[in-house]
């Protein structure tokens, strides 16, 4: 029998409330695109009632064509003692201009007494009334019963006139919350249970990990009949975080032949979680389930062995479903097969068995393991192919530079300097200049002095620029990754650096985004791949390496 | 009725197996001594066949006396087609000299065929003799069926017939292993309820974490029947971890009332949690359930405002019953009712019509405009607001400092230098040191400038460095905010500071980090709030500004 279940990720919404979580406009546009080609249902993308960012968001979306998911905007019923006409949140909720809209309110009888401290009964008619106004406005609505598991234990009665009064407003979905995060998978599934069997609507579920246990009380309320599961894609939430989509997904299609998302789409939940987690500045747990780094790593001796013998000794399932990869700790093992389509663009007769294409797989797994990432820096990616294949030139040499750091500053406007000489063929040029902080005077120096060899680098600027540390724990001696994205205005290519000091990693990252461009420039006017014209060709090999 | 379950420890053995740990014997004695003290029944704490390391830790560890936990060795059946007696590895299990041990054995029809190669009958055999021996040995003996729930669904006959065996043998606990992670709520729940009705012996569990549900999947052998959990203090383990034992004693013990550890201790669970990452050189997730950074986080408006009507509105336990704290987090979205405790908490006289009031919030909105954000940051808050109400001193003045980042540098283990000068009352202290990277340098030249004066410096040492770049699209020359996580060994405190020089953002973040840990240091030594013994309180209102 075919089975499915809606999802509907919260990351925009519920995990906007996560500690250190702060998403730009732009940081939410590439999370809906994102989500969007997965092929999630819903994309709860905000509060337009309580953010003014958020109203600017909903304008800007619009711009975007959604395939898969509907986009859904977020609020509460309306207040107390006024009519919904008058509540200015749901006008700030009807100007997001969204085709489904989520609306909470109180499924717990002490919230209603003590928190927004109003009757039993003006709660029933607030969620009503709101509901059938957003229908009358052709809203998909779904109403999220807060804290429903709570109340049911506090008052099981009030608990479901919460949501018949919920039906009875005419909303398309009643999610059950565990917004406390404190409920059992028994009680979840029985709970559930009784209110698929007592309401002819569907039910979905909203849980919390409060106790560790939101994703296996998302599966057992789908065992009681939900068909609509609510949580983030990397489980991020207010306190501990909610139901891990990345998890559920496959645990529901994989494992139990839910139909979640497009079956295509499985292969792209690893690279998902890996996007979602760079955008928002956190680190993706290792251990995450499916999709973390270690999800599918072996270091147990037997373990290493017995996978070795058949995968499914150690492994619940191949990790290539999910996009993620097997990894012995101790000896790496690559897949040629990721790569190989991106070393046949550089240079089509190559084939997985070519000793070039092992050598550059070697080369990937060493910086890997020092601390790159290429997801998000395909240009450095090319480049590293190109050293391998002979289809780069070094268009200069850096030779020296310094950066003085001083408080006081001579200066009052910059406190920093930097200094460079750089050498093309015969000819070298020395420059300094100032900045706001030594990155800045580095890249200024840089261009600076390219730029007498090369005027085609006066149209190219930093569109982006990012900055994660990568082993923390190690502090201000830990390796940084240094991500830039830069514009010619006409293309737009990133790059990367790594090392323990950020100076050194923004530098490697800068040298590959000047040198992407030259080689551009070069194919380009000269109608194809060709190099050493103007420069001895035993060079080729060398990279322009810092210091 | 009074119910309980062995909490059975195994961080050192399969916690040992995650990427990235590894314990030295001091490690490993640490750790021991905090598992006992927190009351855990057992402790594997490895596996003396497989490791020499682990046969000097049975050795050093006879030192220490052990108040609550039987230490148990690991360690497998005996290989197939060998007396008990002539097996090496059981022979190193019974030097290990512990009063319990743990003896895995395979209940997967599948891995005996064709990963050991043996017959299904010398299989059986294999696990009735190895129980038997150690019986005759004295020892408690431990029987995990190793990929238990997978070899009942492939074959229940069989998977019986090796409880059987090891009952015969005379097995005191028989520890059902979802050894691939890969089982279900549900399942775990009816095939335990099976087992516990055939076998009249403890049964256990040992839950792996691949599906995000070791936890939930633990509570369900409980209700099954189980009275033995194995897992690991903070969820370590193969792959995707194992069920994490700081979750499941407080969802056990306090909100199920079965008793897991002696209830003086529950408070201890926070700070255990905390110790043992620390040794084992791994983040504690700061989401983690019960015992994280921001398990009782409020960052949503309406969720502070219903935890300061009533705790439980949005808690699902009160933290101190874990040792953790409440936290609200500051943010654009709150306001003056989630500052005002903080506020109270250093004055309490302050109301919320208080001018002092009015004026904190303001110069908090100004920060936050400039890109400050001081969730996760309360450290830096707390400075904020002693400073605007005179409980505050400024420990040091920061004169001058100079960074130098050369390449190719002087020095090859070192591309940054660093100078800098402070003074103290009347005393100047100059010092200059070398680092991995700009920043590096800097913090290591301001604690070596600043231990002359103040010794207590000393025990300080960061725990996380964080990077965030705020307005990329100026790219380098963007604003920058920098978070860092300090610690004496006893409390965690977490500061920050934004500009566009990661330089200055750090300093910012490493001044606030030092002053706090002398503020506290003087509040403890002289029982109270007083300042200017020996300083000038005019000075009190001035910042100990950078430059």
């Amino acid at each position: 029998m075919f089975q499915m279940v809606k999802i509907f990720d919260s990351t925009l919404r519920d995990g906007a409330q996560a500690g250190g979580v702060s998403f730009s406009v732009e940081d939410k546009l590439k999370i809906v695109k994102a989500l969007d080609d997965l092929g999630v249902s819903y994309i709860e993308a905000g509060n337009p009632g309580s953010n003014f960012k958020d109203l600017e968001f909903f304008k800007r979306i619009k711009e975007i064509k959604l395939n898969y998911s509907k986009l859904t905007a977020f609020g509460s019923t309306r207040r107390k003692g006024i009519s919904v006409e008058e509540d200015e949140n749901i006008k700030s909720l009807l100007m997001a201009d969204t085709q489904a809209v989520a609306i909470f309110g109180k499924a717990w009888d002490f919230h209603v007494t003590e928190i927004i401290r109003t009757s039993l009964e003006e709660n029933l008619d607030m969620i009503k009334e709101t509901i059938a106004f957003l229908k009358r406005k052709e809203k998909e609505v779904i109403f999220d019963a807060e804290h429903f598991f709570d109340g049911y234990k506090s008052n099981p009665d009030y608990a479901f006139r919460v949501i018949k009064a919920a039906v009875d407003g005419g909303a398309d979905c009643i999610v059950l919350c565990d917004t406390n995060g404190g409920a059992f998978p028994n009680e979840v599934y029985e709970i559930t249970k009784k209110v698929a069997k007592t309401f002819s609507v569907e039910i979905g579920i909203h849980c919390h990990n409060d106790c560790g246990m939101a994703v296996a009380n998302s599966i057992m309320a789908v065992e009681g009949g939900a068909v609509h599961i609510q949580g983030t894609y990397i489980g991020l939430g207010e306190r501990c975080g909610n139901a891990n989509l990345s998890t559920l997904i496959p645990n529901l299609q994989i494992k139990k032949g839910i139909f979640c998302i497009p079956n295509e789409n499985l292969k792209n939940l690893t690279a998902t979680a890996r996007y979602i987690s760079e955008i928002t500045n956190v680190s993706l747990d290792t251990t995450a389930p499916y999709v973390g780094n270690t999800a599918f790593a072996h270091k147990g001796g037997m373990h290493i062995d017995g996978v070795n013998k058949a995968s499914h000794s150690f492994e619940h399932i191949s990790p290539e479903l999910v996009g993620n990869r097997r990894r012995f700790l101790m000896s790496e093992v690559s897949g040629k097969t990721t790569i190989l389509p991106m070393i046949q663009k550089i240079d089509s007769s190559l084939t997985k068995n070519s000793p070039k294409t092992q050598e550059i797989i070697d080369e990937l797994k060493r910086l890997e393991h020092f601390g790159y990432q290429f997801e998000g820096a395909e240009s450095s990616f090319e480049l590293i192919i190109r050293k391998h294949l002979g289809k780069y030139k070094p268009f200069f040499e850096l030779n020296y530079y310094k950066v003085i750091e001083e408080e006081p500053a001579n200066n009052k406007d910059y406190s920093s300097s930097a200094l460079i000489k750089v050498r093309v063929d015969e000819k070298e040029e020395m420059t300094a200049t100032e900045g706001n902080g030594p990155v800045n005077a580095l890249d200024k120096a840089l261009r600076k002095a390219l730029e007498v060899f090369y005027p085609s680098l006066k149209e190219v600027h930093l569109t982006d620029y990012k900055v994660r540390v990568l082993n923390a724990e190690e502090t201000t001696a830990a390796k940084v990754r240094v991500l830039i994205e830069s514009t010619d205005g006409k293309e737009l290519w990133s790059t990367v650096g790594v090392s323990t000091n950020i100076i050194e990693a923004s530098m490697i990252a800068l040298v590959d985004s000047i040198e992407y461009k030259l080689i551009k420039d070069l194919e380009k006017n000269e109608g194809g791949l060709s190099y050493g014209n103007d420069h001895d060709t035993k060079d080729f090999s060398s990279t322009c390496g810092i210091g």
